[in-house]
């Protein structure tokens, strides 16, 4: 069975903690090559992805939904409107493959959750719609694993680095350097970014830098 | 079979980024509550481990052998005196479970390797020792990967968040936190660590902060 799989995105000013490193037009850019790495994986991997995003937007890849609405309404709205199993997943996950997308929507549970660094949740994958609803932000990850718990759902916790690892920070581009494999990578590549090894830490360089 | 896995543990001073949070009492207590959670879950999955220390050190569960050498020179040492398979997996990862040291050890590929954050290499997994050695230090996942590809070795990538979770700096402590399940998140919650959110961002307080 395809399964719908949405993505929300907001492509206005995205990626501020990157400002240091990246101009506004040059993280408009990155934001979409990261959407654009998730959807392929999400494609890839049998799903029928589309976009949630707060302003109009032309993507090659996915139908794209707008609404201007705040997160957990649009979602939650969304989760009510129709039933059959349903992935979210965030835009900022570059490093997110289709077997990862997989292992997600092969749960054996009720509801599988991809935690994020610092307590939130990248990914959502929900069987029945009826019975779940999204609360984002903060421990996020804790609040969905209680509204599955006491909604009686069984809910697994996808392990996968690849899901937890979104892409805020200049510190986490280190990460999409190594281990990045599409259009996301090739993008920082593009705009002169190298690793740089100094003192045994790992960091990023870019060549207008030097 | 039986696989001997082998965890490097330098006693003294550990942790030394955590100092602004934990005394060096207790840096040295919660890195050996690590070590023991680690060891723990290698026993569950099968694994004969053996600690290899910089200082001598009794461990209820697991032989410790001694070598002041540094960790390089160390483990490459481990590595050409005998055959058979063997598991390097560091000791600051107290997110591991036994299902992930099975995921390591049931690779189809010649090698497994478990990234770290920030191009680190938290695990290493050799089927056939004498074709491998360890560049521990700045990217060695990526020096890792060019070891085993120039010795005509299949290299297979573990996607865990819990392998790739080093704890190292106050911000990883959520992570332990949210994530954790052993001795080392029992740890910090009798020193009075608790989840603390502000302006949406997770982090941890300990009650005599407050």
């Amino acid at each position: 069975m395809l399964i719908e799989a949405v993505v929300p995105f907001k492509p206005v000013n995205p990626k501020s903690r990157l400002s240091s490193v990246l101009s506004t037009a040059e993280r408009e850019l990155f934001a979409e090559a990261m959407l654009t790495d998730v959807v392929l994986s999400l494609k890839e991997a049998g799903c029928i992805p589309f976009i949630l995003s707060t302003v109009p937007l032309h993507c090659a890849h996915a139908e794209v939904k707008v609404s201007a609405d705040e997160l957990n309404p649009a979602l939650n709205r969304l989760i009510g409107s129709t039933s059959g199993p349903l992935l979210i997943i965030m835009a900022d996950l570059p490093l997110v493959t289709p077997g990862v997308v997989r292992r997600i929507i092969s749960t054996p549970s009720d509801i599988a959750l991809g935690p994020g660094r610092g307590g939130g949740t990248n990914a959502i994958f929900i069987k029945d719609r009826s019975r779940f609803h999204v609360d984002y932000y903060g421990a996020s990850f804790i609040k969905h694993q209680k509204i599955a718990d006491q909604a009686g759902l069984s809910c697994d916790t996808v392990d996968s680095f690849r899901l937890h690892t979104d892409v805020d920070e200049r510190e986490d581009l280190v990460e999409l350097m190594i281990h990045g494999h599409g259009k996301a990578v090739n993008f920082l590549k593009s705009c002169g970014f190298s690793l740089l090894i100094e003192k045994g830490r790992v960091g990023i360089s870019r060549s207008s830098e030097q």
